[in-house]
């Protein structure tokens, strides 16, 4: 069976202009992707700060984000809120609105009783509960939960749970479980220095912060290694390392918005408490675009 | 000058009759609890699952909170979240619910980018913004987030930052701040384990989970501290661990509704994630009640 | 039945002159801190750079301190190895040299292995094959294994295991406990911030890096405690912080040294991986032992 | 220029009989490895159990691993100890027996000071002065202590620092830093899970413990990868994953001794404080390696 989610999404930035979001601004982006091979886009993940924003601009944004996507093009979105109740909620609100997919991430201030058995039943339910398929999201740099490996496999038996979003980066969990999901199971890497090695151990397709800033980049690897070009397809995924690294982990999001100010897509800046860049940014980002070819 | 916030607060429970909250059961509590000694209520803390609620259930707890607690009972309400815009606008929506003080934790999910300096503009910018004075909270347990013991101290210069709550229990930590905090400043622990020691140590007040299962014992081992008897009051701290540590820690939010269950007070269920109790836990906590003659 | 171990005790600094230990300075330290109301010594504890000398330099530091403590003090050597058998032959070696205790820590490198059950199975072995009385050794911050708090007690019931190092600092973990273990079993804190509070829930006495720098002040505080003079040890307690803050969190063991070269003593250089003290340090501890009247 | 560690080296196990070590069921072990296509071996790494054991057993057994090693078939030896002086003695002390090169773990024991600039200096003294190659050793897990990026980097500009054993098994990390290294500088994965995808990204070969229970599969992966079969060589890691993760993780050093036994090698015991293996892990053991064709 084909598998739901291949190819490279983009984690898309929440674009604000002043204090308020700007789904202007973020239609236009979106327009401009739809032009570089992604295959779809995800609202509401941590790089869209979905954290930082209110329900109501949610669900502007996934609004805009459905009307804008190009045919064909997937639109996931963000769903997860601490309770299960307020999740199955919140997550079908999102559905209503004609998203793909829900992306899920746990529970997580209630660490120290977020065990198996409980992300399980919260899993199991809100999935029970959703209207529309749910992929689930592995982040435990900031959730500080480290879903586990036979977690994974048993939430892939139900119907409604399509895929897993693994932003933990290591490869050894993809292959200790890669061959115990079913065969439409969607196993979608978050982590833009190592995907092409999780392509080539089974992932079906990534969901990457810097496809915001080098698309044609990120969606090039994909190509390259579906006509089996491995060589080909590793140079450019260590082309590519030092801006995912310098974007996301040096500077984070505020970083990744001004390497779309300046290739002429809006970044903007960031939502308070995170920071704005400072120059040092700017010049060593600015100078990592150029070697990419991305700006003159 | 006078502390603003001394003696003994209850971080209260939200009770929840089926799947939803119960404003009646949380008044009943309250009359009871207005009884007791307590100086005040913390609506909406970590115990009360704020997290797991919604703001419209957030705004109806507050409101019966205020209604009902004694004249001279502070009402505390937790108003964090995850930006510093919506941590405004929520703090100012209970603050015109006349709410004595705002408890703010940390934002926590962008972990790496949470450096001192954001953390100090975001707790500035609330303080600036918030129309009711502002309780710092530290609580690295749930949030992933250690608060530096020199940003605690900068913050107190802020004429509207009051206090800290401080849940990691760490008496060196209060150790080295308490003499560089304003006068009026209350530094509140927030782990019944270990609050005499740190009233021992100038510490003003407490905020504790264990005081809904056990206000009077709590009430009584702050005023035998004010009395000088601090060898009755570390024996009767002794005495409480034993309940603080299962009722909080082993069975979490769910044993300590129990506990209120089986006194006549109002505990019921937890809202998932958070699992129900099990019957061990059951009669351990019972025969913890019965040692502390709480039950019969 | 008395406690063996009541008092304070210093974590004994080891002296190098040039790459070299210093059995002499070492002794002419301790002739001076017999002087000071100290209960004796510990060799070979964290602040003795025990990870960082040989067998042959361990067994020369305590033969030099056992024949140099005043009657009446207690020598306690650190033996801790990371296999059971190592620390079993290196524990019975330093027995003969007439030491009354080993202070023993977890092995560590194994992590992962290092269940509630091996731990207990390598402290019984090496309780049962000791030639001298073991004191257990809790220091998470440096092995990266937390000894619970059940272990504890467990161990506690062996006829040979007869006290606890906590240099986590933890009140509660103190609490916890304290009403469970038997009545000669001594728990020493070992953190210089927190043991007044500790005495006041329990504990026999403390195990002290800062006594190094300020063996009277840290005898005077268990002094005054001892004579229910609650009031006065508690600021002195509070005095001392801010020296033991600088002298072992943010200096380290270089920045301890540097108290004793200023005060007559010897502290000298650290031996690599640690680092030499900057002058920054220099300044800021010397303002601190002036305050505290312990230089001109 | 070509480097000077290719291919899979064994991360040797150090056999017991009763509580002593066995140099013969050693040098028995390492004769059959001889015929395995195996490029080498190490002494005292991890899963030798090297904290385990004394320096003169540790000699005893790189003597007896390069009497035995067929010719070519290169011998390193782990030789870290917690100061820089005594790495240095035992670094020598295993250099004069022959050993090609010395793996280099960082100090942790003083965790809160192993700074960068600390771990800089540490392993620059150690190769100024050490006798043989040095091969730094990156395994967080154990010790506590995540070496940067940024300073493998600069350690790899001394002509003495020849290589990393990086036991994480972070590709990404790989990917950010396998560039910036000197042509001939050796970067082997140390996890047996990940090294296919790693050698893909650009190491030159790996130090497995799996290698000790399969060192044919290990290999052959690595055979298949130079010939460029990257679609078999992916099939035999991900093969090869259920047995890494079970005799590693799940069960540890004294699971991967076992599935030594029930092949004709010498396994046996493990020294404590590590635990002996289960019924359980025994069976589960058996299974993978018949499903390996490892045994009948």
């Amino acid at each position: 069976m084909a598998k739901k989610f291949r190819g490279i999404y983009a984690a898309l930035l929440t674009p604000f202009v002043g204090e308020e979001i700007s789904t202007e601004k973020f239609q236009d982006n979106i327009r401009k992707y739809n032009e570089t091979g992604l295959a779809g886009y995800v609202v509401l993940g941590s790089t869209g700060e979905c954290v930082s924003i209110s329900d109501d601009e949610s669900e502007r944004l996934v609004k805009a984000a459905r009307e804008t996507a190009a045919k064909g093009k997937k639109v996931i979105a963000g769903t997860a809120r601490e309770s299960t109740k307020l999740t199955i909620e919140f997550t079908n609100r999102m559905a209503d609105l004609g998203i793909d997919a829900a992306l899920v991430r746990p529970p997580s201030y209630f660490k120290s009783k977020m065990t198996k058995d409980a992300l399980k039943r919260h899993f199991l339910t809100v999935a029970d509960k959703s209207d529309v398929p749910v992929i689930v999201y592995n982040i435990p740099q900031n959730t500080g939960i480290a879903l586990e490996a036979k977690l994974i496999v048993e939430l892939s038996d139900h119907p409604h749970i399509v895929g897993l979003k693994e932003s933990s980066g290591t490869i050894a969990f993809l292959g200790e479980i890669i061959r115990q999901l079913p065969p439409d199971f969607s196993y979608l890497l978050g982590h833009g220095s190592a995907f092409l090695p999780a392509l080539l151990m089974g992932a079906s397709g990534a969901i990457l912060s810097v496809a915001n800033a080098a698309p044609r980049i990120c969606a090039k690897i994909f190509r390259l290694f579906t006509e089996g070009k491995i060589k080909e397809a590793t140079e450019l995924q260590l082309d590519l390392i030092p801006l995912n690294k310098a974007a996301m982990e040096t500077y984070g999001i505020s970083g990744l918005k001004y390497t779309l100010d300046v290739q002429g897509l809006y970044g903007g800046p960031v939502r308070a408490p995170l920071s704005p860049l400072e120059d040092k940014g700017k010049a060593e980002l600015g100078e990592l675009l150029k070697r990419l070819g991305l700006i003159g």
